[in-house]
């Protein structure tokens, strides 16, 4: 299959769909990859790292658009992606259609076939495509909690973690999934006192 | 049904296929149970221990094969084991037939049903009997690995563990199954630094 | 649905079948609750905290019997209680009806649907009504014991936990469900030596 | 030197002053060693183990009091313990003299050296022989506070390390010293919320 | 003693020399203290709540130099502060005359008498006012560092803890003090990989 | 000061008194050291790698022995070094004399000063160049013992860390100092059952 990387053209979005390492292992396997130039150097990779995987740089989005069988992103495509977009090809991306009725509709129009990362599952019923970035995020909004908390932040000035004499700070996690459990388990590591509310919670061991 | 039990004759196999344990919950559910003289030495069983959980104790093995109707072993039968195997027996021991086509012509050539302990699968889709050997597989390799890092032993002398002041040994795990869980924790608690690497990480938390 | 929550009558029994913040998510649901006035004194509830969740007060078991479509209870039905039940109106309550003929003949003569707690499973096999009991019961066992261990309870005078020079106690738990694990786990948190012994420990990572 | 080992009177005291352990510890250096008959019966040593580890079993106190150089004991001596005493004899046990000026009184009369366990510094300034019954009070008073937390003992039914979805107890420890350790450690092996409160938190590592 | 507690004024100082708690302890212990208006907004409290804790309330800081025989603060005193000390004055606060000669002129010619927090030790050769302040600084350089981690704010997108299949951050601490323990303890707590630099390394266990 | 680092020729001896790193502290300071060439080549390290530290590389040990006024080694001096020692000369090393006259007389002979790294003491009264080895000591220990425990090496076949359904093995260690507290520690780690005997115990916590 030909598989078409554009660069990404979302505000902060430094990622891009697919390592040098993803490249590899798709050219192995007898596929095309077409990588747009530039297109890693927001996490440290060149495009001489993905030539040497076997992919082909191309200068502009539009020509990865106009080739490619299957496009792989990050971000959902914005309007001007979604407008390059053509019918029966396949566009592989987290998309989050919920709150957005303008890419819907974009989409819809292009007659391409979408498939959202975050509704992926596996054969336990898991989302494995979703799963590492709700990790991220467990784990990232304790550190930025942490950092709110201080006062030159604006910030009561707790330190999440006290110190000896000084109580910690407490940390309620409102549902224990995997956004919740490694948000809980960072707090935890910092010395938070903390609570997770879940409506469900696991039975705590064996079969009952 | 009539069981029975050889003494093993692979070498450097000191198990043997059934503990007096074993013996006395079948021979309660009205089974008969039939155990080579001197088969349980290696692991500090005498006959009379298994005498008095019910078993017969049988002087050779080629008795056992003539009689029993379901024969329990260890290791796979060695070609002389397979020589005693007959049509409608059934032979209940770790196999891996893979590696090793004389044995498989040898059983098929015997009529015999052959059942390998490393194929059982429960409802969970697991391999009960393969993942004892598993854990200590894991375990002991952990244990192999320390030892031949030491320089007497040709290591380059590297302390698994470390001490203060110097760093401890790094261990990459290749594969997170029962082997490598078992060996990173193995390697854990002695203090090493520990990789382990899967192609499928298991989410750490929850439901996605 | 119109529900009714009667006081509990069994001796030691403190509980009630329903705290204010149960009414609470019934009632905004659009149900009907009636509660026995007193009913929650036990674990610290006044009629006026269930009136302000949306429950009728009412003076008298027989009323609420006589009244609700459903009753919600934490213990069996006692006999008179039983006698009150009628056709079409459905008891939600622990029953451990196995050792109790005499409950089971009066629940059949009432004519009452009669759903046992203990029964209720969730989509993974799990019992989420009763797992919640073993885990009190696993954690108060090991309480319980290390009181009867002291010497004025008539033990042997063995510290649970043990004092560095003195050996701790051993704890022997059998069977490692729901019960089990909680009490080795309470017993481990107290410093005893534990054993767990189950016919199928679990593999201890990963898959086969 | 002759030491003597009377039975504890005092009520429900179950210990001795020596094990046969320490018995033997004494004869093996060329020490006398008297005990009471039947004393170690509460914690399960007979007459026959003292006599085998050395000791010179005697039938009653007095003969002991009137012959011994030094009286090992666990509890303060007893009124009549007291005026078995004699001048220049010495007595070691726990006195906890404070609080009670009858026993002093006796034993300034008795004309003994009375050492008080309790008293007794090591080279770091520690209290060696009060620090093991230290650490049995802050285990024991927890295992207390849970049992006396459990509703049919009066408590408020709290059960001290909660279940999942059940807030844990909340132990306040007053005192980090030998039994406010032992206190803090054990509630949170059994899961409780705890806080320790000194008026002099120690650093947390290495030097200022 | 006449105690007078000045407002802050340092940029970005929002602390204040003492507690409404301290107040209590020492007027309870017969001394007087002066308190500046608004000094304690920083940390939450109100004048009233000095007032109720036996402080006096002053308008402004003049009074307070003017009358105090001793001045608790919590920064070293700024020039205009400076100039408000008198002879015999003793100042109490954290100095850090190093790096400030001015700071040190300016308090020689005041001809008071200033004690800095940071040289003060306790009989362990520790130094307890600025081990707090040490066990703060470990902690929130981790929470600062995580933080500068992040992309937007100028970091290479590190995850301080990482995630699985994705590597964490190294955190090399210089020192293993109570700045260095402290910052590594939290550095582990977040899941980074932690090496701790010093150059006397503390024996792991009991005497040589 | 002139510092020689001969090659250590003692059986089974592959380290040397002085890493490269080690000279380059010296020699920074106005020392000059000499090391025999070759001797860094058992723990990696080239006679380069010291020429580049700053250190003159000499061909025989004589040499060094001759003209060196401290000799720095590892293990204590062989009869032909000892000859090669002269009056005034520091020897700084591992002697263990107690059990070892030939060596003690001829050091005496030799009339140099010789300065035994296991009894130099810090100001805790620990053995800062004895306690390393210590750990290193006690972490191998079970290391080995795990080994020796293995049938093939002559065991009893006891995995030491056990697994699920098999106990693991028992370990006791005898002394809780540093090497005592090395092996516990690394036992522990592997999941063996440890108990230390000490004849006094620390205390647990605080102050008595």
């Amino acid at each position: 299959m030909l598989i078409g990387v554009p660069k990404e053209i979302k505000n902060n979005e430094y990622r891009i769909g697919m390592t040098p390492a993803g490249v590899r292992e798709l050219t192995r396997r007898g596929h095309q990859v077409l990588v747009e130039s530039k297109g890693g150097h927001g996490i440290g990779f060149d495009d001489e790292h993905y030539a040497q995987a076997g992919a082909e740089i191309v200068a502009a989005a539009d020509e990865i658009f106009e080739r490619a069988e299957m496009i792989v992103k990050v971000k959902e495509p914005q309007p001007n992606e979604c407008r390059m977009l053509s019918e029966g090809q396949i566009l592989f991306t987290y998309l989050h259609l919920a709150p957005d009725p303008e890419q819907t509709k974009l989409l819809v129009e292009s007659g391409c076939t979408a498939i959202a990362y975050e509704t992926v599952t596996d054969s336990f019923g898991g989302l494995p495509l979703l799963a590492p970035m709700s990790e991220v995020a467990g784990r990232m909004s304790i550190q930025a909690g942490a950092y709110c908390l201080e006062r030159p932040n604006g910030g009561n000035g707790t330190l999440l973690g006290g110190v000896p004499g000084v109580a910690p700070g407490n940390v309620v996690v409102i549902g224990g999934g995997v956004v919740g459990v490694n948000a809980a388990r960072m707090a935890m590591g910092m010395g938070a006192d903390v609570v997770v509310m879940d409506n469900s919670p696991p039975q705590t061991g064996g079969t009952g």
